[in-house]
């Protein structure tokens, strides 16, 4: 099975790029299963339903969140109602939302989740034994032929930490948040595919997504400064290809996907 | 002027397949001045002077350092009668060693600075007036023919913040100590090259290059755990090339180098 | 019900000061139960079984811990035989020890519970949560005489917002961990009495119970220093006393306790 | 010399009961020298020139900021013209304002200071080397007869540090921000008087000032609660009293000054 998973969509040029490539993009992947991490969509914090909306109709299966799930309050009630949209899984207990959920891709079950990482991060409840419980209610190739895990986090030593702790229960873990594609993606020896970070869908030329001038600022003073506003470039398309054994769900291979934006071109062999 | 930097070396895995394809890789890639981070080259912490001395002699011009650096605590004295090893420049009044350096590569002049981050991380005094401070002193084109900065940092959005803010005035602005080469080499619009980490020189079958059942295991309890070592599987070696243009010492060309340790092979054409 | 806790125990100064005052102070108190913080009591670091037996031996029925708990290894084999020692709630699943317990004072039932905070501190799982699914148990002059939580965390803030949260279901809540006493004893509107720190036990000229140049030069250099020790001059013990109203658990009066080692003494009216 | 400090005044109730109580309290504590910090006093969130106005009116000599400085912009036009004004002396070169300033009372000469402690806080440069350049230019008991430092942070250990580093070179240095008293006052061994925390001014039936109800949710729940407001219950003032030695300029005593809002009333001996 051919699974795509883009990561943080930042603002206007972001989303525009993504929402432009997605339809050729899945077509000349094959992808049947695509999972965009919108956390960023709207203005570069959090997502609307309109623009939820238009992510779906350009071809996400699903839609991932994380530490700005919440930025646009009117998400809230959309979410409830909306079980591709995913907040992540760790929240505490009565956040609206859900943190995973199993989305039929033709006659295959791909299962979802978005999770986030604690280090330099918000408190919240353990991801790795969050994680645990939701493998012990689904067993890849025996209740889901897919499993696609999107581990929100700062730091490369917890996404690797836990990758390598969810080894072979996962068609996919990759890591998203820092904005930046990692050159890592590889199968595990458990079969799970993984890259650390996804990289952003948005304009490189900029402080993760934003403005240079006014992100700088942040660093150089201690003034309230301009508002972050996203950069407005050309974004590049960042994400990640795997291909999957139906047998086991698990990995057969693993592909960088950059398109556009300045950033080096990577793309599956032979697509 | 052809330019290589290899990101953090993990342990004996990743010094001795730094050791062995060095001079070969350097004669390759025509590289005329080599940076090595060697923070975490001795078990995973820290520095010792006989591996310096190996990673001298092995093509090694300038090695720099970063929150490890203190780690072996004989690194210190070695430091002080050592030039060619950095520690980060914006580490207090008083403190052993050199931040920055200009180094002659035959007839060139090269000018190394090695900068910690702050964001989640120890507490500093700035790195970007430090640096700010170092190009007041040290101009591009005119008194250095190249300048390369290893700014040592968890966030991408500092380093990122980092490299605009001295874009024109360095050759290459480099980040390190995620250990996780990032696919985003770029030149930014003043004409310094940029890649926002350079990745490790280990084992990536590993948690940022220790071993993962240990490093895992930190994630998952609360309790006095095994030792973290440094996994001992076959190191990737992990870095950035850059071409610089002589009449200015701006960038002409940056290429990502990962070779072995099953990562995808990255080398600059016509090498 | 006369109850006394005493905050974190530093050193041989602290301990020694506790294990030599508190008979007479329970005595004249009239305490009927006491519970010390000792995650210190072991060099500034950990607590080992022969201090844990000693400060027992010299009336506490029961200790706490806190981020050190595990410091010294051999308190885990000795917790787990030692339901009167507690460490923190909040910890994994599959931690040793216990995090709370219900202990006999006579004929009345007291519940203990030791938590921690997470703003500026390790990544726990929720210690509102836990807290909330310990008091679903366990019911303020119901099922227990008196309770009492030491909430062990930094922020000023997460103390204060748990203290209110259980506002009614504990006897006492109070906070440890900064090693000063805070001057804000009071009791909440539902009647739980609260103090935000209950400081150490400890020689305070020193920084937070260490040796002052030691401690000091690790805000002054990036340097290894010399190791920290706990200071050996006349500590100070500080606590708080609380006495219930039997008919419900809830607090009639708090009291700071404070006696020697420098600071302004502080003992309850009339004892 | 008898100098009054009073800690953090947060919202509408912090504020009106320390300019209603300043005039009587100055009085009869015979203080000629008052220090009030005002980083909550609007709203919870930073200052106005209108109530920087009031405060100076009911009787601050000098008013102190925080983390919380810039909260409100139009503090800083006004600050650049009010040199009784300051924010902390760390903050980045180039910040409008003034960290420090020496102030006339009557005929003696007052150095104050705010300084911004680093550990779990924002990346500033550091306080202790900030501070020892400020003492370079400013001798106790030669160039000024007082002085006095703010020093505002969160951990107790950085305060204890700070204080011991610069013990005999002020006459007071307290800290800031925690919102509450420690019960620590005390005179150094150098002759520097020092308290922990000097506590807010403001309603303690809340969270650091804040109502409890929306300030404990934030520990619940990852979701965007209601606003923070200030609680506007009666307010407790918190502070210090030091009466110095005018030879030298050091502490002759120290006294905890804690006023209303349900709070243990403290007040120095034969006030
Ligand atoms: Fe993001
Ligand atoms: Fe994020
Ligand atoms: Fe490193
Ligand atoms: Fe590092
Ligand atoms: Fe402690
Ligand atoms: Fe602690
Ligand atoms: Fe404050
Ligand atoms: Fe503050």
């Amino acid at each position: 099975m051919r699974l795509l998973f883009l990561g943080d969509v930042v603002g206007r040029a972001g989303r525009e790029a993504v929402i432009a490539a997605l339809p050729r993009l899945r077509a000349r992947l094959g992808a049947e299963f695509v999972v965009v991490n919108a956390e960023n969509a709207a203005h570069g914090f959090g997502l609307t339903p309109e623009i939820g909306r238009a992510l779906f109709a350009a071809g996400a299966d699903v839609l991932t969140l994380g530490n700005h799930a919440w930025d646009r309050r009117e998400i809230i009630p959309y979410i409830e109602g909306e079980p591709r949209l995913l907040r992540p899984l760790n929240y505490p207990p009565g956040t609206p939302g859900r943190g995973a959920g199993v989305f039929a891709a033709g006659a295959r079950k791909v299962l979802v989740a978005n999770v986030m990482g604690r280090l330099f991060m918000e408190a919240l409840d353990c991801p790795f034994q969050a994680t645990r419980a939701l493998f012990a209610t689904h067993g890849l190739g025996r209740t889901v032929d897919a499993a696609l895990i999107d581990v929100h986090a700062e730091a490369s030593s917890e996404k690797q930490a836990f990758a390598h702790s969810f080894d072979g229960r996962a068609s996919l873990i990759v890591g998203t948040h820092t904005h930046v594609p990692s050159a890592d993606a590889r199968i595990l020896p458990g079969g799970t595919a993984f890259q650390t970070d996804a990289g952003m869908c948005g304009d490189y030329d900029s402080v993760i997504g934003m403005q240079k001038a006014a992100a700088a600022a942040r660093f150089w003073k201690r003034l309230p400064g301009e508002r972050l506003a996203p950069a407005e470039g050309e974004a590049a398309i960042c994400g990640v290809f795997v291909e999957t054994d139906d047998a086991t769900g698990l990995a057969l291979r693993i592909a960088p996907v950059r398109q556009g934006g300045g950033l080096s071109e990577a793309m599956p062999e032979g697509v």
